[in-house]
């Protein structure tokens, strides 16, 4: 297995889930509110800081760590509700900036 | 390019924002509240339906076409997000999964 | 009625749920998402802007008006989980300054 | 101090940001991230839970008193943004729930 892939994530994922017997609670509603639930977890790591102390907490490995593990856990949950929505995070992302390609010429303002 | 992986997603984003000169506006803080405010917004497609109403909703191609916009909005802003710290998705996922196999042994409770 | 407390938005949110028979999807999960629905609209709000834009925008009677409105979005759907899960707000909040007082003595960091 | 008053937890909240010299933290994008991150811990406190067990959870005394700390949280920095932002949230939900009684007759859809 190449282990750069989504689908490496996908796959790990979803033995994951099976050998523990939690797919039952991975129903879209409680992954979209798990997934809400780790975003809040990631605003708060940013929350009180300047965005000059962002990136200084993450020239600290040891304050690194703490903040990728905030991201990792978004991006497996996103991960895991597009599973089961049978979304492809990659082609989805593809078709929507090929469509704010068209809405937003260059030189447009950021909405 | 394989725009199979998530590095084309990330570099197409980058080639974007530069063509805007958007990247003025993606600081962490921004993208993080950007990052939230995608997630309300794919929460909101299922607020009011059952997880059942929820994959009808994913059956019918046309309202499929909204949900996965909306998977699309928060995976590029998380991909944004990440590049900007310097994070890798993909590996970050992994070490989080090998620590969770640690921490929680199969049979454990979903917490 | 005195219209200027909680108690009154509750009351009014409870008989317009009647009106519609909306109390059916009113549950603490779709509540729950459908605020964090709405947080997400507020982020979206200030997410490009400085902290000194968005005063601006405060004091622009015209897209002040839009922000009110999403402040009132996120209000009314706290008030509404709220009174399902049997919750005063009020009262949860003093509880939780009067908690906050013992952890954080006077000159604590913000955490 | 009529202490069952919005009024009064926005107050003390003031007293509070002053004793810690917390001011300075308390812009509309911290207190509004800070908003985002507490929904997301009372997203967690309901995701893996249906419904019913949202009610037994809250039927209980102890595991209650988790799930009213995290209405708490949430509560206090939508006070304390709504203060920054000088929005009236009692005023601004009233002019809503006006506004949403034209929109949505009896008998509409919730959407």
């Amino acid at each position: 297995m190449n282990d750069a892939t989504i689908e490496s994530v996908r796959d790990r994922l979803r033995d994951f889930a099976v050998a523990r017997d939690w797919g039952q609670f991975h129903t879209p509603k409680n992954l979209a509110m798990a997934l809400g639930g780790e975003v809040g977890e990631l605003l708060a790591e940013m929350q009180w800081l300047t965005d000059d102390q962002v990136h200084a907490k993450l020239a600290d490995p040891e304050s690194r760590n703490g903040v990728e593990e905030e991201f990792a856990d978004v991006f497996l949950y996103l991960v895991q509700l597009a599973d089961i929505c049978g979304v492809d995070l990659i082609q989805a992302g593809h078709a929507k900036i090929t469509r704010n390609d068209g809405r937003f010429p260059p030189s447009s303002e950021e909405s």
